[in-house]
């Protein structure tokens, strides 16, 4: 698969913007745990992840982390290019979780084709809209129903219960014995297994790091 | 003064949409409390303050309130038209805080224009990365510093020991005490001040609220 197919708004560009892309595009293989994007040091430009995984976080002064999101195929990462917007006013990391390609378009050629193309502004908002909702989301399960804290500390008792990390649950069942949405818990879950702290298969959640979930409890 | 000076990009705007503005535009008088936008429950559009004063939140299951952002006189508030992005998976709720006047553009009118106009498109995304960024403090400064609790007990302590609540002291000693930076701490107290807990002026604070206080402090 080449860029055009990947790149969603490729048919609404005109032919030179086509052809400024394609001139600067930048194809990057990068070794997992390599940092591509380092706060406001960095300006690399939009990242499209071909293949691989990307996770997004920030950074305590202490050097503790909070993922905000991850990045699969096909997804499109903006805040690499913080700085062809100058209202964004905060700094994240990028770190390549997995061997990742990827095709890099640098900051100034998407902010020319940005500045000019409607639907590439729009599509830009779309992605920042979504990076938004995810840290919206993440804000409120954690400032508000210590959810994270929640699932944690029912995933640990139901460990103790039962003497195994192997705990046959359904994610409905949870939701139930903590007041919230199985959707909800579902999207906790998989929080959690992003961070290696479970492993989620059919009707089981396995605890990889008793450890950390333990951290989450107590925080 | 009139729409068109308020509105950064009216120049960029062809004849066309500036006529289709003009003529769905909606000019509303709105008193102190009243809720401008609910949830999902609202599509209104985008609104312009002329004057007052707009105050966006988040609210819990359980009905606490976390302040966003306030918006004042000539500022944009684009969440109250979250529809017309269907990557904003949130709900936000926008109250009048003061007696307030604003402009409406309807949301569909402003997505059609939006759609055609990249400057309209650039515009908007600064808008929400503007409000993004304003989302990223708050969430560093409460979920890892907890720097609304340190300042919170700071200032009662203060209060404490000199038996008044008015308290004599620079925002950079309470950042030295604390170990902060004067910015960040003038930036936490100007939320205060927005929330009425304190009031702020020159080389003085004054603790209003120490119930609303000690609320944040042991939180």
């Amino acid at each position: 698969m080449s860029f055009d197919t990947y790149f969603p708004v490729w048919d609404k560009l005109n032919t030179e913007q086509k052809e400024l892309i394609s001139k600067s595009l930048i194809t990057q293989r990068i070794e997992k745990g390599t940092i591509v994007h380092n706060g406001a040091l960095d300006c690399t430009g939009l990242l499209l992840v071909k293949s691989g995984q990307l996770r997004t976080y920030i950074l305590s002064d202490e050097g503790r982390e909070i993922t905000l999101y991850r990045l699969f195929d096909m997804d499109m990462c903006l805040l690499s290019a913080s700085c062809i917007m100058r209202s964004i006013q905060f700094e994240v990391t990028i770190e390549a979780e997995k061997d990742t390609t990827l095709w890099i378009i640098p900051a100034e050629i998407y902010k020319i084709i940005m500045d000019k193309s409607a639907p590439v502004a729009n599509y830009t908002n779309e992605l920042m809209a979504s990076r938004f909702s995810d840290v919206m989301w993440l804000m409120e399960q954690i400032m508000w129903k210590s959810l994270d804290k929640r699932v944690a500390m029912f995933l640990l008792e139901e460990s103790s219960i039962e003497g195994t990390n192997e705990l046959k649950i359904t994610h409905e069942t949870i939701a139930n014995h903590i007041g919230s949405h199985r959707e909800v818990i579902t999207r906790m879950l998989r929080y959690f297994q992003g961070e290696g702290l479970v492993k989620l298969s059919r009707g089981k959640i396995t605890i990889l790091d008793e450890k950390g979930m333990e951290e989450i409890r107590d925080a």
